[in-house]
């Protein structure tokens, strides 16, 4: 997309240079593919311009985002290695909510990792621990009713610094829509599924 | 998106295996943001897979890109030197089109540019050079009539092997759309521009 001229000027007694640096919160929501694919690439772009990275994981399975959390783990140890980029920081729900649960992991209950998660993602936001934060399927639960959305709304708008935030997931709920800045919806137009064909490494995973 | 079960198994003489291993031509397009961030998302699974990636980049400009095309390029110096991963290869219109016009990329004429990248990639696709390629905005050439949409369909149609292409950009041809696997739209429903934001190093490139 076009770097190009806003279509208005807003009346928010902000200076370009203010409103350039305005922290963003992004999501990106619908049926389609590209959801959490796109906030791993926008991650990438992220390190690049050197901004300290965190996923949070909501979704718990062996093949998940294998490729994603490499690729990304790799670019951190770049950032180790010679200082190119930023650091790479990557937390999995259930079993990689270690800091919290890490001897019970087979008996977690969900809704509370979840929950956890989110306190974890709180208490890093309140400490301006990281730069640029992908909640990767946060949306299922809020939808699910396991986090409460006004909560998490409001530590979202109340964030200090500049720490940019892109959530994904289906059915992200109305008020998230409401407080966020960038909101794309990802529309199935034809699946590769739909023609019987299976997922393969390196494209669906 | 889960990797569950295809809503149907086709008739086509192809083994689960076959079908797990077919190629994929995916479209991302539309008018909202994510297109080409998930094409490079993708393309950071497939390096974790071992996938040889190329990117053709088709938008010539200094801020475009600078983020994932200097990611893509520290994974794969990864590759090189710990083997991890697997090559990448970047490639841009214009100036960077340089195995084909290294001398006169400041007069080169646009449409010849786009045309002689897509003979580069035609190449590239019958000698099975690469195994996941992005097409980075190649629809707008294709849109614009500087490279014929039917060749394009053809030369995708039969490429040898098992060569993955993600195409990017808006407007994509419905020939093309026809010819693809996964087509996904990207939908704007809201974006900071509107607001009168300004777009931002690490997140809008």
């Amino acid at each position: 997309m076009p770097k190009g001229v806003p279509t208005s000027i807003p009346d928010d007694g902000l200076t370009t240079r203010q409103r350039r640096n305005a922290p963003v919160l992004a999501v990106n929501t619908g049926d389609g593919k590209g959801k959490s694919t796109a906030a791993f690439g926008m991650a990438m772009r992220a390190w690049n311009a050197g901004m300290s990275v965190a996923v949070f994981q909501f979704v718990k399975s062996a093949k998940w985002r294998v490729g994603e959390e490499s690729a990304l783990r790799a670019l951190g140890e770049v950032h180790t290695a010679t200082g190119q980029g930023a650091p790479v920081s990557w937390f999995k729900m259930g079993s990689g909510w270690s800091w919290l649960r890490a001897n019970d992991a087979a008996a977690a209950d969900h809704a509370q990792a979840a929950r956890d998660g989110w306190r974890e993602i709180a208490r890093c936001l309140a400490s301006e621990e990281h730069d640029f934060y992908v909640l990767d399927e946060f949306t299922y639960p809020l939808d699910w009713g396991w986090i409460d959305v006004d909560e998490v709304v409001s530590v979202l708008s109340q964030r200090p610094g500049r720490q940019h935030v892109i959530i994904t997931g289906r059915r992200a709920p109305a008020k998230l829509i409401d407080a966020a800045d960038l909101v794309t919806e990802m529309v199935k137009v034809k699946h590769p599924m739909d023609a019987g064909r299976k997922g393969q490494k390196g494209i669906e995973w």
